[in-house]
């Protein structure tokens, strides 16, 4: 077993503090990972606290990994000792679904295993520790490629935020000569701007905030609209081939759904803890408009996207805290005080 | 001017009583129709008493329309006198928009011009008037080629309530090797159970009336669930390619998107009067679900749907009836007592 140090929330109300524990000695299809830098996403948060009423504890979260192999097993072929690499939300599942079999792992019938907070396979009763640690060991079937291109500093969030994006725009085939919006601009949306905005699009972006008005534009939008604004979104009525729904919070959903055109889609990617007001049904018929959420994406979508994302230097704008701020980070994540991710220096564990 | 004789509302509240009117006489491009039968749509009942609160006074109701040319204006390539034709819901569109460019005139951005209570650009000042009529003069791209092969008092229906089933089923790509879901058997289920079972597909129809299993069987159904008894509707979690939903009564709508597969859609005809409640936006990304709407059909589309009900002798099922009882069939309609369409014999009109 593997000494490993890491931050757990020991209960639902006490802060994340040091905690040591042992990871599982890789077996011949594993691969041994130091772990270099981890992502903060909003799930950290709410199973850390919770609130989806599944956290078993203590808990370690975090699923935007990024590191170095440190030890192959027998059987792996895909990395080798001193790759970079990356792990994300999931670290296995049932393999024999249909969705496993077309590589959309993520949408497994029968047991997907979550970074953190899963019953882990390999040592029973026990739960999945995620990224907020030194090491890390994981099926080479579920670990990820890393560029030495990209600064690595930004790629963790890459791996949910960034693929949480990617994988709706490219499941949906976004490209040249379509007109997309994206709404939101916080960790996922600001992939998604620069996402789409990469993948050849006209990308509206969306937000309630006039003070986001510059930032968006320098990730890649070519129009924002202040949501609020009436007038501004009439101008853009019957005109989106696809909007990306980034917002968890309940809201209007046919203010946006009236934006698009015949046969266009809006995908949601967030669940609100409320729901949104029903959607008029009469704006779905009168323009075949259809609205569809999308979880994540599969692993080899998730290595295309990482590949996608190294071919053109794009990787999540990070603020990069050492692990001892993680609970400070929490509350700012909570008042969107951050442009657009933390990210933990995992050097800082030796601190 | 063509002396005609129909059927018209004069109010929200009085009943149908005979009307004359005049229709215009046919221009270069269109044809003169003898109306031989004319379905009956819940949306009549709808405009006649002004549900919708658009309605003009007298209406003529009617766009489930069958009958004979009589006359062909000098341009008209495509029909002759004698051809046995129908006409929809719509009689002209805008041509110019790229819905109507792409022979999607239902969703026509800028004027659809419907068979009955749409402003008539013929005849300044006046309102279409429908197929509760002797006659109609309709421009000959909008008129449809009827078999002489089908039962033609089964094939008014086809118009409506046939092509919006049909248009969903055939967009979605519905066949052989999908299992499909029809919600409701009433005038567009029916036909919905019939077109989808055509199409090759697995069909399971959804009703709370366990009355209506033996005749759901009967029109084309594998298998019949009774939406009520939760055990049966688990049975089929997420097992779905495609659900069409026909109700237009308020209703949980999770019920039916839980029985969908990954990727799965379930498209909806039918605008309630008070919205559904609140689908659940954690059903729609834990399987990439959509839910969308769907509007008639555009005109290439019904003639599609004609020549595939002739191929394989489909119609509705109706029960005709003299023009003289349309009154007591809006009442029974109301009451769900017809299975599954009312069809006026219009040469009831002369008695």
């Amino acid at each position: 077993m593997i000494k490993t140090l890491g931050y757990a929330a020991p209960s639902a109300t006490n802060p994340l503090a040091p905690f040591s524990f042992e990871r599982r000695d890789p077996g011949p299809k594993d691969v041994q990972i130091e772990i270099l830098y981890c992502g903060v996403c909003h799930s950290d948060i709410h199973t850390a606290r919770n609130e989806w009423k599944s956290t078993v504890y203590p808990v370690v979260p975090g699923h935007e990994i990024v590191g170095r192999a440190t030890k192959v097993g027998s059987e792996v072929k895909k990395f080798k000792e001193g790759d970079l690499v990356g792990v994300g939300c999931l670290v296995d599942s049932c393999r024999k679904c249909p969705s496993c079999q077309a590589s959309e792992e993520q949408y497994c019938d029968n047991e997907k295993i979550f970074t953190y907070n899963s019953p882990d396979k390999h040592l029973p009763g026990k739960q999945t520790y995620g990224g907020y640690s030194n090491h890390i060991v994981v099926d080479q079937d579920f670990v990820l490629k890393v560029s030495e291109k990209l600064d690595l500093k930004g790629v963790g969030p890459l791996l949910c935020a960034g693929i949480t994006t990617f994988s709706p725009l490219h499941h949906w085939k976004v490209g040249k000569g379509q007109k997309v919006g994206i709404v939101g601009l916080g960790g996922l949306g600001h992939m998604g701007v620069k996402l789409a905005h990469a993948m050849g699009a006209h990308v509206v972006l969306f937000t309630t905030s006039p003070s986001k008005v510059a930032d968006a534009k320098r990730l890649g939008a070519d129009e924002v609209v202040i949501s609020k604004n009436e007038g501004e979104m009439k101008a853009h009525l019957n005109s989106f081939n696809f909007i990306l729904n980034t917002l968890s919070v309940p809201h209007n959903l046919d203010a946006y759904i009236s934006l698009l055109k015949r046969d266009g889609t809006m995908v949601l990617v967030g669940v609100p803890e409320h729901p949104h007001p029903s959607p008029n049904i009469g704006n779905l018929i009168f323009g075949r408009r259809s609205i569809a959420g999308s979880l994540i994406g599969g692993i080899k979508e998730t290595q295309e996207m990482l590949d996608f994302c190294a071919e053109r230097n794009i990787v999540s704008d990070v603020e990069v805290i050492p692990i001892q701020k993680i609970n400070e980070a929490y509350e700012r994540i909570l008042k969107s005080d951050v442009k657009y991710r933390f990210v933990i220096d995992m050097a800082s564990l030796k601190a």
